[in-house]
């Protein structure tokens, strides 16, 4: 039950969303609210919201999707609202609630907006933090939350894996695709991952334990890379990107090869997306393409936590974040993720407390 | 064993390939070899070999697909031999075997030369006959053979059907489509199909029993055509064709929809093959691509039979064919596969007996 009664309202900072956007994302789609927000701490008697103090928040490269103009209302986002604050995954500490589930002093991680403090009325995907003892809670942006959810229900669930197959992981040292390769690495495949730079593909190689990685941009033909690091062909390609590397790995898929695709960021800024030309290959290969979505798969999360929490504890799995400090620091760490300016997982930090 | 010793030459005339095929292919692309083959009709003494009278040819879109220089050794198929005879899924009698599964008299379905006679001597794919008793010889070509068994495959196995789902299928009235909508159909689900002229489509309503049809032809906009037949959007999508077709049906997919590619005929003939530019719906709609190979099911094969020869003895499966005239006509009955002229199953009888 919410204290109630009590009234203390502070000013609330907040990302506004300026208008829709088409092509790449700009600092200048969005601006900081300084002054005429404002929230009340206190919820009032009878409320069954949670009320929370945001601590992080995470950029994930499906908030781009939320910021055009969204017809259908089938679609699995919704668009934001410009001159509304953006939302999106956050860890957050309970400030006042009315809701059975959360009291004052959880923490959380799930859906908040883009500001300092949000009022959460509707709390779908809002989970509990338990296990606070040996990790840094910004870990509930990537590793422990979407992210390592989708790397590992994209993973162990679609692609059922199996010891000494072929991996390849695109943006593999994102939020995501660092997961997946070590995962992959755990359970004894190769595994390749390509990324943007020569700084990330010497993590990939040096501290995420991948055995190949490649600058894709250094690439004339994709096709010829991936048959230089899979000569034998790929069992499964985590698919992060889409385009003309999703064109490329289909034609160096092995028999009975998977590809999840849990999105394709190389799209999100284009007007209309490439054309994938060589889907005819998946007929002779037998190849599964499976689209995904990690809501599907949120009650695995206390499945996933007994596996992950272990190997980070024991050293097997590092996480590489890359935070950037205060919420007027968002809207650069975000647009950055599109041209790749991020190393790991894009986190900002919203306290110093 | 074969009998051996004997000696009875006869002429074999043969379906030639000209050239390798680029575009679409033409009736001049082949030729017919009436003079010049000849065959012994008695196996030597210690062959292993099958000897067989071909019966019936099957024109099948995948033969395109050997008729272009394939490089890649990796490739299902490999290349027809200019100046060789094609060859292709075919019903025949045994005239000699030194083969222990098979015997003189013995009637097959199976991989065979396009000529009259055809000595086998890996009977790889090659099935006995046995249920000759209330169908015609040439549905071992179609509604029993390789089509039969693609669309038991893909139907059953790859999609996974539950009563009640709304199932499109391209090329309708092919002798792959009008199978699978007959098993939807008995199945209890809601079955649309495309086809490319009135009659295919009358076909498709009045005698196959499909709940709805269209020309594709007549559609400037196939996502408005697909809306307007599956308001609710589409379960499983039984692929034939690929290109623009399968653009649209991505859209119109249902979340866990699934899609059967079992091959995308439209882009046979093309040099550069069509891109598909909506891939992204597939995460959003968890949908799932899976390209199949109907070698892969044979095992299944006397499962499917006893499955459809009782439907087809009580009148609850129909199959049309399409069926020329003698071995002359072969190069025509396949040419006309890609301007859609056949009308049902195309095959070709070689004999009157």
């Amino acid at each position: 039950m919410a204290n109630g009664g009590g009234e203390e309202v502070v000013s609330n900072k907040q990302v506004i969303l300026k208008d829709y956007v088409s092509g790449f994302p700009k600092e200048s789609d969005m601006y900081i609210k300084t002054s005429g927000s404002t929230i009340n701490l206190k919820l009032p008697q009878g409320s069954s919201g949670i009320l929370v103090k945001n601590l992080f928040l995470s950029c994930d490269p499906y908030l781009r999707l939320r910021m055009r103009k969204i017809e259908d209302t089938d679609e699995l986002f919704q668009s934001f609202n410009p001159g509304s604050p953006l939302s999106g995954y956050g860890v957050a500490k309970v400030l006042d609630s009315g809701h059975p589930d959360f009291k004052q002093g959880d923490l959380v991680w799930g859906i908040v907006g883009w500001e300092e403090y949000s009022l959460i009325t509707q709390p779908t995907t809002l989970f509990k933090i338990h296990h606070n003892d040996h990790v840094p809670l910004s870990y509930y942006t990537g590793i422990l939350g979407m992210p390592g959810m989708t790397a590992y229900a994209g993973f162990y669930e679609v692609c059922s894996p199996k010891k000494g197959e072929y991996v390849f992981i695109s943006a593999a040292s994102g939020a995501v695709g660092q997961l997946v390769g070590q995962f992959a690495k755990l359970m004894g495949c190769y595994v390749v991952g390509s990324a943007g730079s020569k700084e990330k593909v010497d993590l990939l190689k040096k501290n995420l334990g991948f055995d190949e990685a490649f600058n894709y941009k250094e690439e004339q033909d994709l096709n010829a890379a991936l048959k230089r690091y899979f000569p034998k062909g790929i069992d499964i390609y985590f698919e992060n990107v889409g385009g003309k590397m999703l064109d490329a790995v289909i034609l160096n898929m092995r028999v009975h090869g998977r590809i999840a695709v849990c999105g394709m960021v190389s799209q999100y800024n284009l007007q209309e997306p490439e054309g994938v030309h060589n889907l005819m290959s998946i007929v002779y290969k037998r190849v599964r393409i499976q689209g995904f979505v990690v809501f599907d798969y949120y009650h695995l999360y206390d499945k996933f936590l007994d596996l992950v929490l272990p190997y980070i504890r024991q050293g097997k799995i590092s996480y590489v974040e890359d935070i950037s400090q205060g919420l007027e620091s968002a809207p650069a760490a975000l647009v950055g993720l599109f041209s790749g300016h991020n190393v790991g997982k894009q986190v900002v930090r919203l306290t110093t407390s």
